[in-house]
Parts: structure tokens; C-alpha cells; sequence
């Protein structure tokens, strides 16, 4: 990208002066507030020049007379390069150099002056934040202040990209029943209809999905309304195919343009109490609302949170269909890694290649982090050009990847040795996999939240003076979101219970800088143990199938259980992968999968 | 007692006719929110008749038409009986018939009517509560009526026994170093004075007790206040000695009557940021203050909590008296259980009085819970002359006691088999028991809260489908209260960190119906492990001493590494006791303690 961002940077100061605004706050995503937008809503980053084809996570604030762009730690190094010349400065969002982003702006904006956003892409509650801290401090808040609109001329288009129906077979909920619960739920918070932004929820209620709206996962831009007698989509129609609007139609979903949601919730009659989530609804949205609003919204996540049996049922197909890919690239790295010619960034587009020749491989789920012995130790590494390195005598390989098949959303981590492993590396190993072992073994009664659960993921490491400060668990989507809450497993507490149906990732790791890193990653769903005098317990079940490496495995500090827990589960992998295996693959895969004492 | 509170309510309903009140809400506390107020201040209790001599917990609402008492779950059937024939009728606290108080009130008392309460009696965040509720429905609040002044001529005095000093070898902090940390904290909330109304915390700032204004705790009637130029102890002059006053003196702590603290706050000058805990300090106290209020106080609930290497050393000295006068309680009962003549009191008392024996020990530190099979499964009993039942056959028998030692405080439940136990209490007893040893050996990076580790107790009976429901670890004052915060280790998140010095409580129980009640708890303090590249790690040693019974283990269900644990636990309670005990007693204690594999 050529530093032309100067040029930018003076064509949005002269529309700042046009507008009367003394600063703005540049926000990096979109109003449906995704976690990484189509590139019509990626205008910071060409703003700035701070940006990467995965997304970077990134707000600027510019005034006449500074331009700064915030981030967080996983990207200092490369904001700080990139920013180089572009008339904007890095800030940090933390780690011990931290500036809030909202106090400079109160320390550095004049009484009386004027803070403009594009209301349509903060979310009610952050632009409440700003507005709140602005007010009291005498400062003018203008969230009417489309930046881009005027300075960015070649700006790509919202995304054109056809829809397709997510087969009900599949899902196993028809559209009618997930709305009627949708309302029950709308109707739980004392609402009566509701506007629903975030495009994971919007994809779980219609049972329709797409292929290339946003990277890595098959959601698609609208806007959904919801009440008692009417369910509208609001949608760029060019989207549309017969098949989904036959779709829309069985379900009496209206189709109206995607831009029209504005006019239509301005239009709402006064007694209409729409339930909207202020985390994930556009102030610009919020503000043209012309009825009664009600914050709410944590049910319909909740709702989407917990899987079906069908679900649960086509889940398996996929995870097999994952551990296959993954027999395949395994037993490729195993036998090429000699060569000292296998590289990172080539590990990820073979795993790819693997992943999508499967019909109902629709994309991967993440972008792959493939980081070899030190590059291992960085949690969120992404493998480029610039840092990719070749996989070169004994060492420590971590690979954490997943897929967007129709049956379901995948996401393992492995972590395997190449060589012979140090006795260091395999006391790490296996002292990471007895946490695995724990959570997935837990028991607990109706009510338990993720948090309380996390402790046993991390004891063995404890008990050994080491830690990793990463959660433990998130939740998945099905065939939507790789990260999905509300329930999550970590250290700070969230107060949401685990039920039956949610499905959570057991990931936990350690990290030694330079030297490597140790993740083990299955997914797991919550299932129903037993009723006891004590109330209903629940228990998890594990989806993932793929063995772990047994050559990092100290055994001399493992339990007779977590033994025979390993033994069973590789016996499972065995028994559902090797049906859809060649004869070779199966030797290898009976190899990895045998007893280990 | 006899029913004459009808003719007491009657005097109520004229003195608020008199100050124009519609409706009084009555506390159950003191100035101080004590748990157990000294008898001046149970005037509740004396109102409705519902009482014991160990406190109740209620808060009555009178009405011109309706009397009522509110009470929680322990207490119902207790109240019921009590409130007969008063006037009052019982309300629900907890439970599925659980009515809110002040929903109760502003449902019932008209718009414009005014509610009164002896603002005395109510904290500033509860007072805050009902005037809030009150002012949302128009009804009015008056937070000066002390209705007890108009209506109760032979209300007993303010306790006015003798103080006594803490020796500083044995708290081994001088009340100049307390007063300065304490200042410290007050200035880190941004204040420059502190009214400490919380008794513990006056206790713990002066290094002064008594021995009998509040059972169990030597804590005694009075305010503190703090700033840089001025210490000021607000307390009745007859409680002081020549001793107690010449060590106020020597730590220039003036005294003033206790009375005098509300004329004195309301005299602050401006400029004075006093420090206050809205949970802690009395809304009529707050009401008077002329100066800033500042809200806070954490900080020196945390100076409370941490113990200091003399506090620790001397805790021992108190365990080892405690533990001597268990094994003369429980060879006691060993010898005398066959006879089916001892019985639940009859062992209270003769627990209390062996620990009594040593000069050391002031009281008890709580009403000691003694459950002989279903009274165990009842976590809170209190055995009375109505309850008491004969230790007769083969049983279990759960003892909950502890000692206010001036070495310490101390706090320990042992659960025993009288007769043979069935394989499924011996599970049940082993299962608790394998929770107490996982938390007793947790390691756990800084920064780790109780809750993260509660799991750890829990996770041996979760996974036999048990659970219980109460916490499983409390702080623990320095010959102060039993009972103390900030930190705790519970199913619900508090979001305090476990710091080197806290002392808490490892209490996982097991409590079936009518059947028994099985709890193993001792007492254990946080101190540091190592610090390695990953930061500095705690873990937990234990302090309290005395075995667990041998008879209750099922060792087919223990590691290893748990019996081990046992063996070496057992090892250092017959080392650290038997220099104090006699040839009989050391010959019982050593097959006690003897290895159990």
C-alpha cells in the first residue's frame, strides 16, 4: 500500500471543518458490529494504511492537528511499521503503556468543541460511553458523521455474494419454530418485536447461510425484524437466489432493501416495544427509532447457543470429516518434515486444499495458526510471508485450525513433536493434555458456570509453577461463528450457566517465548449426566476425533485413568475415521491410535 | 417469655401515630451491623417474642393494621411457634414463598404516607434501598425514629465490660504501624480521615478486646476515627482500665464518650474527605456528617485479613491448645458413646468447658454445631433442649466448633462414626474428604480468586452426583470474629484476590436427610510457593490439628497421593500434640494418627 494515507488524512480534516467537527473517532468495524467486516466497512484501514488481508483490530481518532490509531498488543509491531509515514501514530490499547482511548479524548478535545462518529458502526453502548464522557466534560457529541461517505471514492461495495438455504435436514429446526421462540424470548424481556444486527443470529433464524460475505465464516449483511405478524429481512436483494426466496417465502419472511431498515424502524408505532441488544445495535440505528426501546437480547443468543440433537447428530459427520483432512496432513508433515522443505505458510494451504476438497467444506473456520517451535509461543501467530519460516530439525509444531462445513463448525488444535522431544517438552505436553483430560472428564450440577470449571483445566500447570492466561473455553457456532458466547470457560467470571446442547471449546496451553508453545484443543457439548436427589448433573461429550501425538506423552506423571481415558478415545478416533481412510492411512492412523501401556 | 407483645406493639402504634409515622421498619442489628447485636440493640427480638439466646435473624414491619416479621429459611418453624398469639405474623425471606420486604412495603403503604426507621440501626446502602423504593412510589421516609426510645422502659444498658490490651508480642503490630497502614489505605480511596463504625475492624486497628459485649467474638461497643493529626476512640469510659487507657494514651488515641460521635462527625470542616463503608456504617451516623463522605473502605477489610508472621506463629500455639482439648472431647465421647446416655448438649457444654480449661481461651468462637445423624444433615443446627437427642446405636456425629484463643482464632469441623459405618457413609465421608485434601494442596498464580478454586472441593462428590450448596471457605479474624472478609471461597464469584497472610476456612460437607450430615474442615492460611518465569504462586498450609477418622476412609476410592497426605497430616498432629498430653491420651492419639496403609 502506498503512503498516500496523507492525502486521506487531508481530505478528511477538510470534511471535519465542513461538518464542524473538532475530532473524530474512526471505529474498525461495521453496523452489525462483526468481528471482522467486509471490506466496505474496512475504511480505517485504508485510512490509516494498518491493516492486514485477515483484518486488524484498530480505532483512530484524528483532529487538525494529531491522528492516532489504537490497538492492542498482538499488534504492535506491525501497526507500528505500517503507520510509518501515514501521518498517524500508533496508541496502545494495553499492556503498561495503555492509554484509554476515551480519556485522551476528554484531555485533548476543548471545551465546547464537537466529537463526531459514524453512528452506524458503534454499537449503542460504546457510543454511549463516548457520549457520556464527552457531556461531561463540555464537549459536543455528533454521532451523524459518516466520514467515509465523503472522502472515500473508490470504496468497495457491501458485499453482492448469493445466499443459499441451509438445509433444514441439517439444522433440524424449521424457520417457524426458532421465530416462535425467538418471540417467546422477545416476549420474556418484556418486549414485543425485535431487531435483531448481529448477522451470527440472524443466520441461525433464517436457516440461510453464504459462502463469501466475511472471511471465515458463512454469514451474510441484513438486518432481521421480528414481532407477532410480521418477519422482514432486510437484505441487498442482488443476494437473493430462487431457492431462497422460495425459503423466505414458505416462511413468510418479507424481503425489503437493506438500506430501508432505517426508514422502517422510524416508521414503528409508538406502542411497539422493540427488544434490541446495545452491544451489538448501530447508534445510528438506535436513533431513528421511532417507537419504544427495550435492551435486552442475552436470550436469543442463549437460543442459538444450545444445539439440537440434529445438530449434534451432523456435527459428528463433520468432525469426522475434519479428522480425515487432518490424517492426511499429519501423515504429509510426518513424512516431508525431513526434508527441512516444509514451511508454515505452505503447511496452511495444504491444510486448506485438504479441508475444502470436501464438498461440504464451505471455508475454514479461522485463519490457521501454524507456528513452529518459537512462532508456537505466540498465541494468536498468523504465519506471512515475512515471518514464515521452514520446519528445520527437532522441534515442536502447533496447529490450530478448523472448518466451516454445512454439517457443522470445527476448530482442533494439535500440537506434535518433529524429531525426538526433549523430556521439558513432553512433561509440558502431557501436563497441558491432564487438564484437557480433567475438564472434558468433569461433572457438574444444573446451574455450574464455565468459570467454576476452568480451574481444572489448569491445576497440573499450576501444580508446576506455570500458567497460560488465555480461556480455557469459548462456544462454537454451528456452521456460523468459530466464536460464539454467551457461556464461556476462563478466569474472569461470566455469569452465564452451562446447559445441555452448548458446545465449548478445551484448550488449554503454554507458552515459553522463543522456545515453543503447547495447545490441545477438542470442541465438547454439554450433555446430560444424571438426576440425582441432588438435582440434574450434566457431563460433557466429546466431538473432536483426531489422536493426540503420543510421542510427547510422559506417562510417569500420568494416572492409571488419564491413561485409559487417552486408550479409549484414540480407540473412538480409530473406529470413526478409518472407515474413510485408504489402506495406508489406516496403518498410520492404527499406529497413532494403539494403546500406550 | 410471656405473650405481652401485643401490648408492646401497642405502644408502638401510638409513639408512631405521635411522630406521624405510617409504617416502621425494625432492624435486628446495631449501629455497628453487627451479626449478633449486644442485647441493647435486640429490640426486635423483644418486640415479637421471636428470639434465642444466640440471636435470630428478622426484620419486623409494623403497620396501624399489619405486624409482621420477616425471617430466612433456618428460622421458620422456629418463628412460626414463636410469633403466635404477638400480633406479628411470619414472612418469608428466602425460599418459593419468599416475599421482598420492601416490595411488601411500598405495595402496602400509601402514596404520600411516610415509612420511619432508627436510621441507627440501618446501614447507609439498606436505608438507601427503602428510601429509593419509597421516593419511586411517593411515599415518604423518615430515617430518625428510634422507636425503642419511646416504647421500651427497662431496655437493657449498653454492654459496659472491661477492655483488656492484645499484647503486641502477640499481634506483633503496633497500633502506631496499624493506624499508618491504615492511613495509607484511606488516602489510596482518596480520603484524609476514616469512621470505622465495623467493631472487628476497631478491634484489630486498637489491639484492644473484651471478653462478653458480643458472644463469641471479644470484640466490644465503639467508633473509631482516623486522620492524620487525630486518633479518637468513641466508647463508654467505664469499660476502660488503668492498663487499656495508658496504652491509648501511649498511641495517642484520645478518648471521647461513645455518644459523642455524631456531634463530633457533624462538626468535620468541609475539607475533611472522611472515608465511610455504606455496608457498615449507620445511616443515622452518616446523616450527622457535616463534612465530605467518601465511599469505600475494602482496603481495610483486606489490612484485616492478611495475618503477619507473629499472628501465624501464635495461631499455632491456639491450634495446638484446640487440638488437645479435642482429643480429650472425642476420646470422651469414644469412651462413652456405648452407654446411650451422652447427648448433643451435653457434649456442647462439655466441649465448651474443656476448651474453657486453658486460660488462654475467652469463649467460643461460635454456638458449636453438634449433629448426631439427621441433625448433622441440618447445616446451621443448634441443638436446644427441644432438639436434643441421645447418641444411642450406631450413628455419625458432625462437630463443628472453635475457640476465641488469644493466640487466635479457631474453627474445625470433625466428622466421626460412632459404632461400624456403612460402605456408603465410609464413600460419602471419603469423598468430602478427597475435596478438603485437593483445595488443602492447591498451587495457584497470583492474582486467583476463591471462587476459581471452590471447584476443587466440589469435584470428587459432583462426580458421584452429589453436591452441597453452602461455601466452602470463609476468612477467619485474629481472635476477632470467626467469620471475616474480604475474601471467600464459594460457588458465586467475589472478586477478591487470595493473598499471602488470609486465613481460611476448607469446609466441603455432604448433608442427606434425616440420614447424616458428613463435613471435614480445618483451617489454612495462603503463603508463598516459589515464583518462577510465569510470576509468583501461592499455596495453602494448614493449620489446624487434629486427625480425621480413620474408621469413615474407604481407601479403595484414595490415590495414592491422598492416603500419603493423610499419613504425613497425621504424622505432625501426633508430633505437635503429644508434648501436651498425658500417657493415656498420647497412646489414643498415636493409634489415631497411626499410618493408614
Amino acid at each position: 500500500m502506498d503512503k498516500v494515507n496523507k492525502e486521506y488524512l487531508e481530505r478528511l480534516r477538510k470534511a471535519m471543518k465542513e461538518h464542524g467537527i473538532d475530532a473524530v473517532v474512526i471505529s474498525g468495524t461495521d453496523p452489525h458490529q462483526s468481528e471482522l467486516p467486509p471490506a466496505h466497512w474496512r475504511g480505517r484501514e485504508w485510512l490509516t494504511g494498518f491493516w492486514s488481508v485477515n483484518g486488524t483490530n484498530g480505532t483512530a481518532v484524528v483532529t487538525p492537528d494529531k491522528a492516532l490509531c489504537w490497538t492492542d498488543s498482538r499488534y504492535f509491531i506491525q501497526a507500528e511499521e505500517q503507520l510509518k509515514g501515514t501521518g498517524f501514530s500508533m496508541m496502545k490499547e494495553d499492556g503498561p503503556e495503555a492509554v484509554d482511548m476515551i480519556d485522551w479524548l476528554v484531555e485533548n478535545v476543548k471545551e465546547g468543541a464537537t466529537v463526531g462518529i459514524d453512528g452506524m458502526t458503534f454499537s449503542v453502548s460504546t457510543a454511549q460511553r463516548i457520549e457520556q464522557e464527552c457531556g461531561d466534560n463540555g464537549i459536543k457529541f455528533n454521532p451523524d458523521f459518516p466520514q467515509f461517505d465523503y472522502i472515500y471514492p473508490d470504496r468497495p461495495s457491501r458485499p453482492m455474494n448469493k445466499l443459499f438455504v441451509h438445509d433444514e435436514n441439517v439444522v433440524g429446526e424449521s424457520v417457524d419454530s426458532k421465530m416462535d421462540r425467538l418471540m417467546t424470548e422477545v416476549k420474556a424481556e418484556l418486549a414485543n418485536a425485535v431487531l435483531i444486527s448481529s448477522l451470527d443470529d440472524i443466520a441461525w433464524a433464517t436457516n440461510i447461510r453464504t459462502a463469501n460475505d466475511i472471511a471465515y465464516s458463512p454469514i451474510f449483511v441484513s438486518y432481521l425484524y421480528v414481532d407477532d405478524a410480521q418477519r422482514i429481512l432486510f437484505i441487498d436483494a442482488e443476494k437473493l437466489t430462487d431457492e431462497v426466496s422460495a425459503h423466505l417465502k414458505k416462511y413468510n419472511v418479507e424481503v425489503r432493501p437493506y438500506d430501508s431498515v432505517l426508514e422502517f424502524v422510524s416508521s414503528l408505532p409508538k406502542e411497539r416495544r422493540i427488544l434490541l441488544d446495545p452491544a451489538k445495535t448501530a447508534r445510528g440505528v438506535y436513533d431513528k427509532i421511532g417507537c419504544t426501546p427495550v435492551f435486552g437480547g442475552a436470550g436469543v443468543a442463549r437460543l442459538k447457543s444450545i444445539k439440537n440433537p440434529t445438530m449434534l447428530e451432523n456435527i459428528s459427520i463433520a468432525m469426522d470429516k475434519d479428522g480425515v483432512a487432518l490424517v492426511k496432513f499429519f501423515r504429509y508433515v510426518e513424512e516431508n518434515a525431513p526434508s527441512g522443505k516444509l514451511t508454515e505458510v505452505g503447511l496452511g494451504n495444504l491444510l486448506r486444499d485438504l479441508r475444502l476438497a470436501d464438498p461440504s467444506c464451505v471455508d475454514e473456520s479461522f485463519h490457521p495458526i501454524i507456528g513452529w517451535n518459537g512462532h508456537g509461543a505466540i498465541v494468536h501467530y498468523e504465519a506471512t510471508e515475512e515471518t514464515d519460516v521452514n520446519i528445520e530439525g527437532d522441534g515442536i509444531l502447533l496447529v490450530d485450525s478448523g472448518g466451516q462445513y454445512t454439517y457443522g463448525t470445527t476448530d482442533i488444535t494439535r500440537t506434535i513433536a518433529i524429531g525426538t522431544p526433549t523430556d521439558d517438552q513432553k512433561r509440558d505436553f502431557t501436563l497441558v493434555l491432564k487438564g484437557h483430560i480433567a475438564l472434558s472428564n468433569a461433572k457438574f450440577p444444573e446451574g455450574t458456570r464455565g468459570s467454576q470449571l476452568d480451574v481444572l483445566a489448569r491445576q497440573f500447570l499450576w501444580a508446576d509453577g506455570k500458567a497460560y492466561y488465555h480461556g480455557t473455553g469459548h462456544g462454537v457456532g454451528f456452521f456460523i461463528n468459530c466464536h460464539e458466547g454467551p457461556q464461556s470457560i476462563r478466569l474472569n467470571d461470566v455469569p452465564v450457566r452451562l446447559e445441555p446442547g452448548m458446545i465449548t471449546s478445551n484448550e488449554p496451553g503454554l507458552y515459553l517465548e522463543d522456545k515453543y508453545g503447547m495447545r490441545t484443543e477438542n470442541l465438547l457439548v454439554v450433555e446430560n449426566w444424571k438426576t440425582t436427589e441432588f438435582g440434574p448433573f450434566f457431563q460433557f461429550k466429546t466431538l473432536t476425533m483426531f489422536p493426540y501425538d503420543k510421542i510427547l506423552l510422559d506417562l510417569s506423571i500420568m494416572t492409571p485413568e488419564e491413561i485409559a481415558w487417552v486408550n479409549d478415545y484414540h480407540k473412538t478416533v480409530y473406529a470413526r475415521l478409518s472407515p474413510y481412510l485408504n489402506k495406508e492411512e489406516k496403518v498410520w492412523l492404527e499406529e497413532k491410535t494403539s494403546p500406550i501401556k
